[in-house]
């Protein structure tokens, strides 16, 4: 079993400079033995402290420690769920959720130990109101499980950041990918949620309406909140019409600058363009080793557009004379089905296509956003300073949103490439933020981004979040040593 | 001067049903004259205690009685914004935000006094980044001064409520109005906040990126908070490019539920509408005697298109098609610019345009919203209730939205009659929220909706909400009396 360690990791730099309001407290008083006692009791075969178990809930897909809480248990209902964490609150042990552990940044890990509540038991497809364009949904339900639901609606959910996470951990932590450019991110696409709070009281975040002035907005501060202030048990989501007609397709361009300022133009002439990613050359260099294509091995466009017949193939054609002037092209159209499903996912397997580049390398995915005008030069920089520094990453973005990905290669055994590996994400990071932008588009703070919160936000606003997170999470058990420390 | 009132006005069903967090105290061991003497040095002719501008500040468009703030100043920077907020915090001194005061529920009143911060000399267009699609601007600038400002980029701001708000007040009421069903609200646009805390401070939420996961989304918990946790002084906005073309117009229906049904295969089709108002018989009549038009007075939606001309056009013929399904038509186009603005005015005078139904009546303008799958019968109970109740009002909706406006015009002399008007309103919160609905799809709840937020929420919800009002503002002095009370 773990033990409560440092209860701030990474929060020197905020205690300098903020004195007010004190962080949550240390989970303490506790009584761990007693918890899990008791909720071993209540869940029987779904409650378990295997060991094995316990390392795979606090796997992470980076080079985070694996920190594993003391058990794991696998609740039906929100109802179980409230119990579970009622009994925590009671002996102040942590409660840390977890979907499909598909998150990025150490969400998962249990720093302090205590009780990981695994969601994937909770399935149910609760309603789906085709007239509303809506559903609702338990947490453990994934992207693909509700798509597949939906086949035969004529409603699709649109948000999809590659793996086919929970859609309570995409909630979570405000998860988008390669559509949000066209229909948004979790933010704009959650209507209302249920939520366990640190109490284990059952809360219900906002209606069925699309929009609401009734009071302060809970949806939006549960959604990104990363479990540290509740358990998000039910989510009311969005859902959107499918379009009549998907056209999308490659584009070649001359350089990373070219292919940006073809995705600004693109957005500003009001082109409701649905993907727009870029792929670097290296990016395609790797993912024609892995997905077996050929696609030319220089900075890429990856698009489509949705629509009716006539208005989608309009949008392409936009595109393409865009891409001209910008010296791109040719845009090639991939019209079937099952060639654009290829190409996607091509785009969704990029992160482990990426390890061709060097096998037996360990990955890290990071991700930084900025305002598009300073994309270009954000990425070439960023691919300036890996040949500098001799490190190798390829590098993905969701364009549109001036959002991309660096997915680093590095031998984690070689402690002094590990060093210039720290020092490469600190300086991308600096750099993102110097550029107005932010230190994580998407894939979040957990724990290894806590140390950039201070950064990223002023004083003001760092202690804005430690008042939100003592206010709704007094004990400090919610997910402990994640987003605010 | 106004004295303190009750400090929990409209909240006695809260307390019944939640115990914990304590709501905020009341502004206590304050010294009003202390803190009048301190700014009106500092501000000079920027400070008035003058009795019609107090009164004036405190103006409502509703029946919500005049409680004026003890004084009025005039601050042109974020940075006297905190030195003001600073001053009141010291000596526990209420501080109201002022746009332009348009709000409809009592936002602006002054129950337990205070100072009046109005925002209109903050007028500053900071940065319009056209690339970016985004631009920056102080507090009191409106949105039609934000769009003359835009006129040469190609750029527009689309959130339009009807009256020509400041973008501050926007925020701080998460406004929408008719763009909102293509657009989204204020929620959808805001990009950043500067805000002044309650302890004046000056904080910034978010940064120019699209899309962030970096932490608690502050951005979101501001807007829309009312000026009840700080004061936002400066907003960072996303802009659309403007379509090529405009293609709208009107197109009548038998009933309301078909109206509604046309609304909604629209929005399931995926016609990417940018503007779905209802009209019942009784606003077109208005709005032709008001605007000199000569609309068949029936329901009726008012409908626009942006898009390319070929697209716009597309969308518009697939409307009628739906339309004349529904038993609507003929969709008569507006092709005309000087047409089009015509008809949109006369859409946004039609607060105005109830008058002519009545007279020297008082008018109410009330909102709720419901999915819109419960739209028509939600519409049609109203009007069937008005009738019973005899009461005369009539109804305008964003129906794309589910969201409507009842304009009710009373003798506010006659007692009975106001008991039938307060007996109605009740009724019609029910009936939204029994519909999964909401009290208030984007007024506000200021004052007047007070009374409702313990029949939306649920206690931990409202528990929440007075635990972040709190935890942001433990002093109790921003804009008390609203939203948690």
């Amino acid at each position: 079993m773990t033990t409560p360690s440092d209860p701030l990791p990474g929060l020197g730099a905020w205690a300098d400079e903020t004195e007010t309001p004190p962080p949550p407290p240390a989970p303490k008083s506790r009584d761990l033995g007693a918890a899990l006692a008791e909720i071993a009791d209540h869940f029987g075969d779904r409650y378990t402290e295997n060991e094995s178990t316990r390392q795979q809930h606090a796997h992470t897909l980076t080079w985070t420690q694996n920190e594993p809480p003391d058990a794991v248990v696998f609740p039906q209902t929100t109802e179980e769920v409230a119990q579970i964490v009622k009994i925590c609150a009671a002996h102040r042990v942590p409660v840390i959720a977890f979907g499909t552990g598909t998150s990025l940044e150490g969400h998962v890990n249990a720093p302090m130990g205590g009780v990981c509540v695994d969601t994937s038991l909770m399935k149910r497809i609760i309603a789906i109101h085709a007239e509303d364009l809506d559903c609702i949904v338990e947490a453990g339900v994934t992207r693909k499980e509700l798509n597949d639901a939906l086949r035969h609606t004529g409603l699709f959910f649109p948000i999809d950041p590659g793996a086919d996470a929970s859609l309570g951990g995409m909630a979570s932590t405000r998860a988008s990918g390669t559509n949000a450019v066209r229909y948004g991110t979790m933010k704009d696409n959650v209507l209302a949620l249920t939520v366990v709070t640190a109490s284990g009281e059952i809360m219900r975040t906002g209606s069925r309406a699309r929009k609401s002035s009734a009071g302060y907005d809970l949806t939006r501060l549960f959604v990104g909140a990363e479990g540290t202030l509740g358990i998000i048990t039910q989510i009311t989501l969005r859902l959107q019409g499918l379009p009549e007609s998907i056209v999308g397709g490659v584009c070649p361009f001359p350089s990373v600058k070219a292919a940006c300022d073809a995705t600004i133009l693109t957005i500003q002439s009001g082109l409701p363009v649905a993907r727009i990613e870029l792929l670097d050359a290296l990016a395609v260099r790797s993912v024609n080793i892995h997905s077996k294509l050929d696609l030319p091995e220089t900075p890429m466009l990856l698009v489509e557009f949705h629509g009716t017949d006539a208005s989608a193939r309009e949008q392409a054609e936009r595109f393409g004379e865009i891409a001209a002037e910008l010296g791109g092209g040719p845009f090639t159209f991939a019209s079937k089905p099952e060639k654009r499903t290829k190409l996607w996912q091509a785009r969704h397997d990029a992160y482990w296509a990426g390890f061709t580049l060097r096998p037996g390398a360990k990955g890290l995915a990071t991700d930084i956003c900025v305002p598009i005008s300073r994309l270009a030069e954000c990425v070439t920089q960023t691919q300036d300073d890996m040949a500098a520094s001799n490190l190798i990453g390829p590098i993905i973005g969701h364009v549109g949103d001036g959002n991309f990905h660096v997915n680093l290669l590095f031998d984690i055994e070689d402690a002094e490439e590990v060093s210039r590996v720290e020092s490469f994400l600190e300086r991308l990071v600096e750099r993102g933020l110097s550029m107005d932008g932010t230190c994580t588009g998407e894939h979040g703070v957990g724990q290894a981004k806590l140390k950039y919160m201070a950064l990223e936000h002023d004083a003001p606003a760092l202690a804005a979040m430690r008042a939100l997170k003592s206010a709704l999470d007094p004990a400090g058990i919610m997910n402990p040593g994640k987003l605010v420390g």
